[in-house]
């Protein structure tokens, strides 16, 4: 098959029916990603591609391809330093001749196409042309950030935002019109959680003073938050987002929990048990407040972030110094869910583990606290070092071998690129290269009439509902 | 391939001919199932297709198929409640449009075929015509628990027996003539594992009693169970069953057993340290007693029960709120099996764990301590969550690339459904399936006369072969 | 395809073309294995099939094989004990028939091929043919030990050595005109790393005596083996190796380290807390030195060594009673590495883990660490119980998915058999069916012109680079 062929991964005749005709032409609720409000409302076009594709010269960009870069050996002035943005482009296609079976490289010829309409295969010889074609492009108003949207067919997204966060961009983008597809605030309490860190008394004071409610113990903190998820919830808001990197369980009683907050709130450090105690039961009380409101909740476990002192100095978070845990999940996690059911306070959710070796310990300890309503718990989709054919079949077979995979919510490009949203493509051939295959050994009808409301619902409605 | 077609899984020609000339006619060795042997001796017929494939009304039913319909928000009253049958038909008959890629959607379909000779897909639609027709044949005398059971070419089944059990059913049955089949019980000491458990004391009174061993030591109560081992072995035992959920390693004395057992006994709390030393050297003293009567011991792990308190209050054990437990698991493991080696104690051994990331660790552990007989330790089959063409697949070639694939005593269903048996089936495509595609690659001989034994050894000889 | 096919394993045309044009004429370097360099300098034959391949009668030989013979059960006198050579060779025979699908099934079949031209699939019946057969060509000078190495298009093969090694028989061999290979030391400081095990005193004894550096102090210590790094390093050595079986991180100061060695000197036991601040400054103070002479370091992780102490008293180590260990290894290995970050002292390193389940926490601490130099990092190709095709594949799919296939530096023995190098076609038939595989659904280009550079580089030219 020719490379990104229009049928590139449907490897059988069912593949591709169930892909062209039911899953490609479906919208796409992007309901977790990094994009930024206002760069979305302002709608600016970008510089060029360097700036689209890898870095804006402030440490931000897509550390995926960064990653791939320190690995050849690129100068980091070619990365996230001051060199000229075709030296970097070029540097960046010598990375690619290298990177053959990446799922960067996928997604890469991908984004050319889609967006650019070119075929060529980039590398070092091909790179100069490239350059110049899709800088010439993203000039133009069909290259603005919402114009790329926009071409995805998109239907909702949403943000990533602070409890605090005032969503004014959110709202101008309502009053103005907003444009042919949603967004929608998600709320992600990170600084919550991590009372260790600088920056959290500050956090408490401001939540004070945009709630009215003193916070002198750890239950007002909690009822404080709880306003801010009403303030989210007005404005469309059906999710949240958990970085929990390493999940624990700690018991504690009402005064341990009020003493952690004061010593955290006075910049007193807290000792691994306290964080513990402190974080089990923010947890627990998010997911009563999120439970009422009948959001959904999303928690990301076994991320090791920044790794490397020494470059975490230099550039901060989210540069492409993080890996996976491999610490045991399934007894904390069982311990977290079994006393959130004893009060019938889990909400919908959906746990993602960076550990692709987690995916059977979290759906059976999942499947012990289903019920109430459809899919109470899900495994979430394949994340980050996971989002490959590989990684995304596992997490599917897992979905669909330990729960059920017509309730799957489906995929989410958790990105910070613009350019990224051709993943949920390759999301959906993968289903359907699966299913196919199914089929192809008698597993499963292989009648579209019974397979088609399975490949829209993961595409597309099941996501849609949590907004219903 | 149409859906549960004569030749499914079955991807090669040779895949055909392995199963359809080799494997299919084997006769089935259970060697370990949770049926009944009341219900296997009085041979009632069920009500209707609910109690035989669902739910009984009283606890007790399939839990697989009540996870996917809780994951399904199927009310509880139609699950394991006092729902009206048809309701509790059709609440699944739903939930199987949700489950493809399920293996329990596989065995649904595949028990329909096999038993009812029903080919239809079940959904909402199909429903009632399946309830009723089913309902039907479910009263006639082919159906009665032992009909199901002589349909499936069933030679042998082992039942799970605590050692204090009368086995007077089984004696029945075999005074009476038995049957097509013969029923043998196997053992499974989990009372005497669990010395903190509700329960104990009155155990081990029980054993003194029956035994006429007054257990002052904890060695007298190795040797009174010893004599209800050779009780079973007289009634054609050769096997026992633990389910060691997590497995630890504690050395300990003599003097440190007996007060461990004494506590036990007047219900004093054990502490972990005292728990694993107990298990421990209870373990070591069972391998002795079945090295010495040739037996096959069995061990569980990592199964992680009953993790959901406040259903476990409401349903009791095996209602479906179990989990799979990530531990290391290969020092404990290893220091086991090296401690019994030293006085060359090792029976016929294999090993199950819950978690498949255990599967190479254990093999390679395994490996470590085989010799003296043909394959005294194995990798169980795949179990439980594992019991899915994913899961079987990644222990036969666990097993092939670890070990001696020739060697396997195959398949069990594990199961408290009568309707369980065509699992058999499945096992053997995915055997042969997997023979075949080796073959295709040139990998292994794509020779009958070379394969044929092994997928009869593998399918049926080496499991009978436990009772010779 | 027939068993062995001239493509077997490979599955798609494009595979056959990259394979038979490009990866097949490749020479081999094989950057790591435990080949005896006075074998190799002295260069006799053997004296018979079972030497060769099965063991020397001196508990040395292909403990691979001995794992399956046990798990047959045959008895150890024909494995390792005085059995009669054709005995021993008909119960491998034996074996072999219960092992399809085991890679040892797979290499067996190949070494026949490709040493001796035999086609014949070896069993009971055909054992004394291959047998006589195999015998008699051994006998001629086509068979010497260096022959088998010049028929394989072998252009460098590593010995593994200790650092106070005299290295003679490599100067010899260089001396008296070496052979169409090279043979180059490699070093292996694991005595160094064990300083509670028997030895270590005297090794250092014997440390200061070769370097003239007397120990005092932890620093003079790695002083002194620096300096036979250079020795080595003068010799054409560019790698090392170090099995840290289980890794640990932990911090300690001048000091501390002074008085752990002097502790270890006296032969005074190291609890668990010395020997991790031991080993990790060890580890530290070696990759400086690596790092500053251009080696490659090699990390073999996650290897439970001699397991079943009952027979490690009669047989030693290295007899095939190691397994692999299952703790966490992302915390310890991103400490280590984040510490020589620190100081720019990340030589180029290869982590080989024993377990498979490490493949995806292993490449992703790996990708924080990169940069400065094409590939710093990279997972070592699969180890032992991993040198399956399902091991191979799960390696090169994760280091593709989550680093630069590109850059790898592909296959390596790690054996102890001078018939062991057909595994490096093995090796190549499965990263060209992978690739043909990947273009065959379109994931890649199916552009030869793309895929057989990569081909060549994984096969050959980045091994060969190491030396540059």
């Amino acid at each position: 098959m020719a490379f990104m062929d229009d049928d590139y991964l449907l490897t059988t005749d069912l593949a591709k029916e169930l892909f062209h005709t039911y899953a490609e032409p479906m919208p796409i609720v992007d309901y977790h990603c990094h994009l930024h409000p206002e760069e979305i409302y302002r709608d600016p076009n970008f510089s060029n591609i360097v700036e689209a594709w890898l870095t804006d010269g402030n440490n931000y960009g897509d550390h995926y391809k960064w990653r791939l870069e320190r690995a050849n050996g690129v100068p980091e002035e070619l990365i996230t330093g001051n060199g000229d943005p075709w030296d970097k482009f070029l540097a960046y296609a010598q990375t690619m001749e290298k990177a053959i079976g990446s799922p960067v490289y996928m997604w890469t010829h991908q984004e050319l196409r889609r967006y650019f309409g070119i075929t060529e295969v980039l590398n070092a010889k091909s790179a100069k042309a490239i350059y110049e074609q899709t800088n010439e492009m993203l000039a133009t108003p069909e290259f603005s950030r919402r114009a790329l949207l926009r071409r995805m067919n998109l239907d909702i997204i949403c943000t990533t935002d602070d409890p605090l966060d005032s969503l004014e961009y959110h709202e101008a983008f309502e009053r103005e019109g907003g444009d042919t597809f949603r967004m929608i605030p998600a709320m992600r309490p990170d600084t919550a959680l991590n009372p260790g860190k600088a920056g959290f008394p500050e956090w408490i004071d401001r939540l004070e003073g945009l709630t009215g409610i003193t916070v002198t113990s750890f239950d007002d903190m909690l009822a404080a938050i709880a306003k801010r998820v009403e303030f989210f919830h007005e404005r469309g808001s059906r999710l949240s987002d958990h970085a929990a990197d390493l999940l624990t369980y700690a018991e504690s009683t009402t005064q341990e929990r009020d003493r952690i907050l004061d010593k955290a709130r006075t910049g007193e450090p807290l000792d691994a048990q306290e964080l513990s105690q402190y974080r089990t039961a923010l947890l627990l009380g998010l997911m009563r407040v999120y439970r009422e409101k009948g959001w959904t909740m999303q928690l990301h476990i076994h991320a090791m972030r920044n790794m490397n002192e020494r470059e975490f100095a230099i550039h901060g978070a989210d540069t492409g110094y993080d890996a996976l845990n491999d610490r045991p999940i399934a007894e904390p996690l069982a311990a977290l869910l079994n006393e959130a059911a004893k009060t019938d306070s889990i909400p919908r959710l959906l746990i993602y583990s960076l550990n692709p070796n987690d995916y059977m310990p979290i759906i059976t300890v999942l499947g012990c606290f289903q019920g109430g309503m459809k899919q109470r718990l899900a495994l979430g989709n394949a994340w980050w070092f996971n989002d490959t054919r590989t990684g995304i079949r596992r997490q599917l077979q897992t979905m669909a071998e330990g729960s059920l995979l017509g309730n799957f919510v489906g995929m989410t490009t958790d990105s910070r690129s613009f350019l990224s949203f051709p993943r949920h493509e390759f999301f959906r051939r993968i289903l359907c290269e699966l299913l196919g295959e199914w089929a192809s050994r008698g597993e499963i009808p292989s009648d579209v009439d019974t397979l088609a409301p399975l490949v829209q619902d993961v595409s597309y409605d099941n996501a849609r509902a949590l907004f219903d």
